[in-house]
């Protein structure tokens, strides 16, 4: 029997999964990170361990690895030549090497037309339209990744400090807020000197949470991060009828928040990148096979 | 003869001038860092050591400095316990501690009712009335500095990313800006990842520079940034005929954008920082000994 493997490999871990020519997952496995930008070898031998370790679970033979068709998507893979240089490495029978955007979505989606937006400690968007992909955002909190946690959380905090200089209207939010750091603004600087993106995005469910209560900073805030998310899905083009998928920890803060015409397109995701990289193994590799016999 | 002296010490250097009872300044002197916050006793002795290298400076007896009364602005001398600390240790006769804010609007607009907006990397203002001190802002780049060359360069990069997304419109200087980058983002999430303040404020110029010969994009960042800092300027609930000084390296970028109301205001800084903290003390030790005798 033919079989596909899938691999979902990022910064902090790798998974595979072994399936049926009909996408039916026989066994699945996890190693460590696979970070192609930072480390390509690295990357390689936490690919192969988690994909011989999936065989293993399914209760067949590594050894049938060369004859296994994979694809994978990987973060960082529409960067530079890394992708190019991991296929020319990886034991597959056939490597196809995708972003880890392109395979969350295929996931999320399927096959067809769709779109998805990541919207959690970071931003960032991919749609499809007969067969072509379109990524956009995902560049980061320090000037990209409008309406993340992290974003939310850095705005958050500059209200915060414009309300105690007394340039903005201040709110119970912001008040809250100067309170956890001992009302003094000096702590709040502090904490921004060495904050990390979670760090901030750790205050956005606060933001959301106010927001429903009526305080005015709060909806001030989430009005601009619905508006450039909005702005983001705009630029996507989405067709009247393919699904559109919210991901990440605040896609079920911000659903109720966007406008009616993209409530209309919202699906939940069929399943995760994971599976996403089964499906389109499926679809390039076995399907494809049988319809050429 | 009764002598004073100025200090003016921050993170990089500590300078003194020494001082006659009517201001005359005999010898000025340089020496290292004098961060109360991370070092109070190295501090003490940068502060030190430039003192005596003063009198040195000036033909006089470093002997003397038991029997000289100082003025000292000193950045961060506005948190915590510090300032006090630092006074119990110093070796003059009097020493009054004060903000390096302070000694700077002393020496721009001299002891009595006035402001200044300082405009640099950074940003922040203070403002006096009636004798009574005000400071806003200053809080950093992350969350704070409004208006700064830092947040001024880190929107560029942000509306060039929008752009490139197609989420913006974009201008010649986002193109620009991408070409400097080699059309990659990447690269610019690469370059944002460790930039410091100063790294982000080195594109503010040419922000400048491209808005005079109408950028759309440079046009929309200024306009946001001129707004920042009159909504600053206006908490400072400037009096009518006191003088407002500009300091900082983006002063005469910013002043002929300003509003005429703050335009009719503007006036040359008097002095620097350094010669502040001398005035302030021929007017708190030489003129009020010469009063009282």
């Amino acid at each position: 029997m033919k079989l596909v493997l899938g691999i979902d490999g990022g910064g902090t871990s790798c998974r595979a999964a072994l399936a049926t020519a009909d996408g039916s997952v026989l066994g699945r496995a996890k190693s460590g990170a696979a970070n192609i930008r930072t480390d390509l070898t690295g990357a390689r031998a936490n690919i192969v361990d988690a994909a011989q370790q999936a065989f293993v679970a399914a209760g067949r033979d590594p050894a049938l690895i060369p004859q296994t068709p994979a694809v994978l998507g990987l973060a960082g893979a529409n960067v530079g030549t890394y992708r190019q240089q991991l296929e020319a490495i990886l034991p597959f029978r056939i490597s196809r090497v995708e972003t880890d955007a392109e395979i969350a979505l295929e996931g999320a989606v399927g096959s067809g037309d769709g779109a998805m937006a990541i919207l959690g400690t970071g931003t960032a968007y991919m749609a499809r339209k007969q067969g072509k992909s379109r990524a956009i955002g995902g560049w980061g909190f320090q000037v990209g990744d409008q309406g993340s946690g992290a974003r939310i959380g850095r705005d958050l905090l500059e209200q915060t400090l414009l309300a105690h200089d007394g340039i903005r209207r201040g709110s119970p939010l912001t008040e809250a807020m100067l309170a956890i750091f001992r009302n003094n603004p000096e702590d709040v600087v502090e904490f921004t000197t060495n904050a990390k993106p979670g760090d901030f995005g750790g205050f956005a469910p606060k933001v959301f949470d106010h927001a429903k209560k009526g305080d005015t900073v709060a909806n001030w805030i989430l009005d601009k991060a619905v508006a450039d998310v909005e702005a983001a899905l705009g630029v996507l083009d989405l067709s009247g009828t393919a699904p559109l998928c919210l991901l990440g920890g605040l896609a079920p803060l911000y659903a109720p928040r966007l406008s009616a015409r993209y409530q209309a397109l919202m699906k939940p995701p069929l399943d995760d990148a994971l599976g996403g990289a089964v499906q389109m193994a499926v679809r390039l590799f076995a399907r494809a096979a049988e319809a050429a016999r």
